[in-house]
């Protein structure tokens, strides 16, 4: 009993600490710290109530504030530019490299071994990245780091009252540098700009996926002819690599378009 | 061009008329009448802006005031509940219904011939429907029907200078009756309903579909045995009315289970 008390008084500590590190990482302070304390609250932790409820109330006002932000930035991009804005900056890859940048990830309280090992995994991938990386790196980014800016997000946005224009004041700096349309066009989605360029040269693009052992490896046929292969533990990773490493043995040269519209690629020799 | 300018000029007074019963039907003026122009707009009337940009924004917006609202009304609801609450009520069948319920589905200015029958031969249907339809009837829902709700919500949000609640005020009461968890515990989702009861009686359930001239026959056997078919022009629905065929055949009464969770159903006799 003595021990349990012990932990539940270390716990409240921690959590003191983590709620002011967080208000200063915000620069903002909650009116209600207890929604903060939930905020950073993964399921596993069952002593008090999780994250997931904040965390759909984010996910929804981020989803308008981009929308917002794309719509009034972008008036004369059509409605896919917006539609892919608007994924680009709420895709979990995004919000997990957030979580890392702005240092929220170290404040998510749990009760999961294998989560501080996948964090600290993907944190230092990123932390090697040496560019903007939009469409998944080397690992799956693991969902708790995305989930907890969505709830934190969701905590400030309850704090003000469900005020959308002040939550952003609050909260829109985490998300910078926020992808735009030009960022989009200087690195095209690496499997579409294959099938673009393939077509293009009227040439038979195949991926065939085979999984052995958790892991998937993709394989690009060009006009039936094996061009390359890549692995990953996760489907969509394995494919984007294989196509990235496709087109870079294509040597490929990206040419940007001049109407703003996403990129176009050129072959240069294969 | 004397032509040209007679159909202009009667484009316009047809707009005129449309916006005026429009701001009747919302109860609110629009600062800017052009954005309910542009809102009221397909994509194959070529003459002005369409209603895509503003769609996407009104979808965004609806998407967090309903979550908003499920947040704030069942603060004890589970996370589950709240996303199965979004999507009941921003599918296009249920916004596709608000189209007709609230007489918006008169006034969309297209160049489509076929969408007038689409949208004749749906709005028969829903009159004739004696209940609240959640999950399909028998028709697929006409998404410009859909399309032209949110696009409305987009255009009040944006007249009202992006102020949600300002716009829940003015358009909340397009969606009543929004569908709440004890809606969807009467009626829950039939091919749901079917899993859990077989499961329940120990049975095994499988669903097979043929696809032919465009219409899907979805063929439900249990333990092998074929209990019931049904066809539509669309995939999920054939599913629908299948799995209701099959319900009512082992002659199903619902019972609601007391906890406010997703209700559970009891097998009379097959």
């Amino acid at each position: 009993m003595e021990m349990l008390k012990n932990d539940d008084e270390d716990d409240c500590l921690e959590m003191l600490e983590a709620i002011k590190s967080v208000e200063q990482i915000l620069n903002y302070k909650f009116k209600d710290q207890k929604l903060l304390e939930k905020a950073l609250t993964h399921p596993s932790y069952t002593k008090s109530e999780s994250y997931e409820r904040l965390e759909i109330v984010g996910d929804a006002a981020l989803g308008l504030a981009i929308i917002n932000f794309a719509y009034l930035a972008y008036p004369h991009h059509d409605p896919g530019v917006l539609s892919i804005i608007r994924s680009a900056n709420i895709s979990t890859e995004k919000l997990a490299r957030v979580a890392i940048s702005s240092g929220l990830y170290k404040y998510v309280r749990h009760n999961s071994p294998s989560l501080d090992h996948k964090v600290k995994k993907f944190t230092e991938l990123v932390q090697q990245e040496e560019d903007i990386t939009i469409y998944g790196g080397e690992m799956k980014a693991p969902k708790v780091l995305a989930d907890i800016v969505e709830s934190v997000i969701g905590a400030v946005y309850e704090d003000l009252c469900f005020d959308l224009k002040a939550t952003w004041l609050v909260v829109g700096g985490l998300l910078e540098p926020i992808i735009t349309p030009q960022m989009l066009q200087k690195k095209p989605q690496p499997v579409s700009q294959l099938f673009e360029l393939c077509q293009k040269n009227g040439q038979q693009v195949d991926i065939k996926q085979t999984r052995e052992n958790d892991k998937t490896t993709a394989s690009i046929y060009i006009d039936n002819k094996l061009i390359v292969s890549a692995s990953s533990d996760q489907k969509d990773n394995a494919k984007l690599h294989a196509a990235t490493a496709a087109l870079e043995k294509m040597d490929i040269r990206s040419s940007f378009s001049e109407n703003g519209k996403i990129g176009t690629a050129k072959r240069k020799a294969i």
